[in-house]
């Protein structure tokens, strides 16, 4: 389907690499463009991101099919609640946060009977460089993106919201809100901690400066997670609590037993240990590599 | 100096590109081989790796300058066993294990009197290949060459280990076998168990395939060294076992407190605690980058 008129709020990587691979696809008449900061929502045009901005969120909203979120999380509630009001029957929202339940939560609170129009979603793609000067139209192309409907959505608005991240490559995947949660606590929010955690050991003694010495390639990718920024791992370890102190756990549990298992010198366990990872890992890229070559377009960005 | 004979017990990636890095820059007269398996060290020859292999290992040991022992650290005992009885005042033996406190112990044990002519040392290079075709001319090109020479070593034979591994390139650096053990035990050996521990932790469960469906580049870096040799990392976490008990117990305390900031909804605390590591990070990349510019040749292998 094509859209007469998308509004996203936030203009950077995630918002303008929307906009701009459904703009090259003409699948949207027209872009306006919405953020706190005139001078990206002036970049985001002058990039072609955007068609317009924006002169106010009822501008924005007025006649919009699709809405997207797509500013930091924690301004969730307050675009929600500056939307609301002029919320027309037809138009469906959704966002782009790296958590959903309290995503979910907020909107319920604030949107009342209109939650039936928010569609909550989460592209699983990014790239190191942020804001619109990072957007690219290929973002997208073979990524998976998560959308988590309500019981509340018409299977219309979670087709409409599909369609457009179909449109920019994207291969859609259903999960509920907790679903999506307590994955991305194990694959993604769990490994951010925890190489978080290993290069604050480290940096915190005296020796640190000796220990990074000597540190190679092996403690470079295991620590690349740990250069991501601390604000938006905070806001994603404090809405997804719950689920990430499950993994905490559960990880405290393996790691002490593995540490029992060297102080028992117990060389068989432990190498059947690393060899159930080694095998693991291993179908794992080999399933990832087989993806891969059935993509349907080159693949760019990240 | 240029050495008249070398020999290299094992001609696989470390030995072989160490003996070709020699031939190469025309420090060596005769590399000979000693191996347990006839088609590798028949193919290191093709290679050029080695010049010859050796018929025994008095034959080998018989008029050597320097002796590497670049096999499997397991063997490294019976190895020395084999050698000693043939070794000549005047040639020096090294080796290349991942570990150090462990080969000086066994090392003492079988050399006795001998243990001057050893000079224990830990090549920082490696590629994910393995073998001879593995072996490249320039592995070691601005690589960390560490040596922990003993108290018994003759500063002689100490020059002699270095001045070999500085015409391969590398850059040498000084630590006692302890605070080889330690350093390693923080910045390579533990990484390498909390990957395994964690592939292994998802592997383990029921949604096993869902997880590793959602999971992306972030878990890939974090957990590729998860892709190891089981068999080798059971030797290194037994060789190196007290040091990375107390590396294991001091994460298990660092995470335990981040897991209770996480519990309490200590925002501030975890925002701190990952702008350190962050910082920390960075500033250890910048260093490193700083440093690669400086290196003398053009940086190969991995």
């Amino acid at each position: 389907m094509s859209f007469k008129k998308i509004a996203v709020f936030g203009v950077g990587l995630i918002g303008g690499s929307f906009a701009l691979a459904l703009k090259r696809q003409s699948a949207v008449a027209e872009v306006v463009g919405v953020g706190r900061r005139r001078e990206t929502l002036e970049q985001a045009v002058r990039l072609g991101l955007i068609d317009r901005i924006a002169s106010d969120v009822a501008d924005a909203v007025n006649g919009a099919d699709l809405i997207l979120l797509a500013a930091p999380v924690a301004q969730t509630g307050a675009l929600l609640e500056a939307i609301a009001p002029h919320l027309q029957p037809g138009t469906v929202m959704t966002d782009a946060g790296s958590t959903k339940s309290d995503v979910v939560a907020v909107a319920r609170a604030v949107l009342g009977d209109k939650i039936e129009q928010f569609v909550p979603g989460h592209p699983i793609a990014g790239r190191e460089q942020n804001g619109p000067e990072a957007a690219l139209p290929d973002l997208y192309v073979g990524k998976k993106v998560i959308l988590t409907p309500l019981q509340e959505n018409p299977s219309a608005l979670v087709e409409n919201v599909a369609s457009a991240w179909k449109q920019c490559g994207a291969i859609i995947h259903e999960l509920t809100a907790q679903e999506h949660d307590a994955v991305f606590a194990a694959v993604s929010h769990l490994p951010h901690l925890l190489a978080y955690a290993l290069v604050d050991d480290i940096a915190a003694r005296p020796n640190a400066e000796r220990l990074f010495q000597y540190a190679a390639s092996g403690f470079r990718d295991f620590t690349r997670i740990a250069g991501s920024s601390p604000e938006m791992w905070r806001d994603i370890a404090l809405a997804n609590r719950p689920a990430l102190l499950a993994e905490l756990d559960a990880y405290l549990v393996q790691v002490t037993e593995m540490r029992d298992l060297l102080d028992k010198r117990d060389g068989t366990a432990l190498e059947a240990l690393f060899g159930r990872a080694q095998s693991a890992r291993q179908a794992w890229i080999a399933a990832i590599e087989a993806a891969e070559q059935q993509r349907p377009y080159e693949q760019g960005g990240d």
